[in-house]
């Protein structure tokens, strides 16, 4: 039977928006709906506009025999910067505050809707990167993994601080852990990582930078290519950083455990990001 | 500007996708697309009979002045059983095969778009309940109570079996590990479960059940209440179990490590849980 203009419109974007990334033929809705490929055309036409308006993401026509649409998530400077406001206030509470100058963050990053806002910031950043994988070190840094892995539509990959019979073979590197300067060791399943893989880094918190770097060896030690770092927040760290290439989504400036404040801002990610408004046109058709 | 029926549909469906369980007034829409309540409510009809035939969840429509519509994610019976028969050859592939009769699960796990389904099962099966958090332990737990918690529209919380610093004070208790008789240790932040909380408790695997039961050793630790137990794979444990009330999603009945072969099944979950087809007049307007 037929399907109506307003019932594919509804069904086409939750078709979308479930499968970021991925190249849907113009044939498949045609045939979902039984429908000619031009009313299609048309149906797709208007989702795009309305994606774009509203700020939902980019809706990417690949034309030719193996051609189709492909919904990218993308999200706008101003939703952004919107957000990043707001986490840099909830940063600053002062309850937040812990012993030895830390900051409690696990309340937001157990929140799913944070958890989708950070993932659609970070994929927003490398959407126009080929990433084939997202890794992160056990435990915060998986929320940040699954999310970010989820709007860019890879698996994603965890590393550990402990073994696991679990994990079959795996592979281990030591690394300073550059707050603390102690070697620590952490490792990843032999096959949980393939040769050549581009690997996107992600994390919850960043000082020294060690256990970053200690994931870039682990990459290494895979023959696999690191695409880029991307964290959740950063402190400010008095000594030399072990990384320098990375966007932070929040910066912890100051934390004084006397008078009980923190002070957080938005972190580099607003600099190194394009947004929605400058993307559509530069998103590579793969 | 008044905004055409076409993009409101799409805007709509998009906007309510985003927020699963989340009461949204008439009020709202009617705003944003400066439309009258009355196209809006002919709008919602549109999505709720295309959501409805398509599987992809529940409108409800809560009447009053305090109503509003809400989507409730939900599978349908036929969804959960092709799933759940996919998902079971997976694990029946014999490189999952691990030395001591482990089967390697990290690779489907690290997979968003089944952990999306996993999480859409589990939010089906407790749609009609009240829960406040999802509960897992680390680590392969996590990626599940995510999927599930962002269903479920709850946040999530992870139990540790090591101390971390930036957890603050934490709650800890002691539980014998069902397989290994061994006695352990889990620990919860205290800030991170409030008294009364209602908590289901999600984990990727169980044997003889004892992870899960020292879970629930720590909610009754906070005075809140458990809901109900889901994991996504049970293995057959000949010794007797220390919980009796939960749901698998899978079962691996066999693992022969001489023949290499692995037999897994569907678990229980079909037989306790009502799906779509059956939902959509039960559902508690809440």
């Amino acid at each position: 039977m037929k399907v109506k203009r307003s019932e594919r419109l509804i069904d086409i974007t939750q078709y979308l928006m479930a499968r970021p990334k991925t190249l849907i033929p113009l044939t498949f809705f045609s045939a979902r709906y039984e429908s000619a490929k031009s009313s299609i055309s048309e149906d797709l036409a208007i989702v795009k506009r309305t994606f774009a308006a509203r700020g939902t993401g980019i809706l990417q026509t690949v034309p030719g025999a193996a051609g189709g649409v492909r919904y990218i998530p993308a999200v706008s400077r101003e939703f952004a910067e919107t957000f990043l406001q707001s986490m840099a206030a909830r940063l600053a509470e002062k309850e937040r505050l812990l012993p030895g100058g830390y900051v409690y963050l696990s309340d937001l990053l157990g929140q799913p809707t944070i958890l989708n806002d950070i993932g659609r910031l970070i994929a927003t950043q490398y959407v126009r990167n080929s990433v084939d994988v997202v890794m992160t070190v056990a435990t915060k840094g998986i929320p940040i993994a699954q999310a970010t892995a989820s709007f860019l539509n890879v698996p994603f990959v965890i590393v550990r601080r402990d073994s696991k019979v679990t994990e079959g073979s795996t592979v281990s590197v030591n690394y300073v852990s550059g707050s603390s300067n102690r070697i620590e060791k952490m490792e990843l399943s032999k096959r949980s990582l393939r040769e050549g893989a581009k690997v996107l880094v992600v994390d919850d918190f960043m000082k020294g930078g060690g256990t970053v770097n200690g994931m870039r060896t682990l990459i290494n030690e895979f023959d696999a290519e690191l695409v880029g770092i991307a964290v959740f927040a950063e402190a400010i760290f008095s000594g030399k950083p072990m990384v320098s290439n990375y966007s932070s989504l929040l910066r912890v400036d100051d934390v004084d455990t006397e008078a009980q404040t923190i002070v957080a801002n938005p972190g580099n990610y607003l600099e190194k990001t394009t947004f929605l408004e400058d993307l559509t046109q530069a998103v590579p058709e793969r």
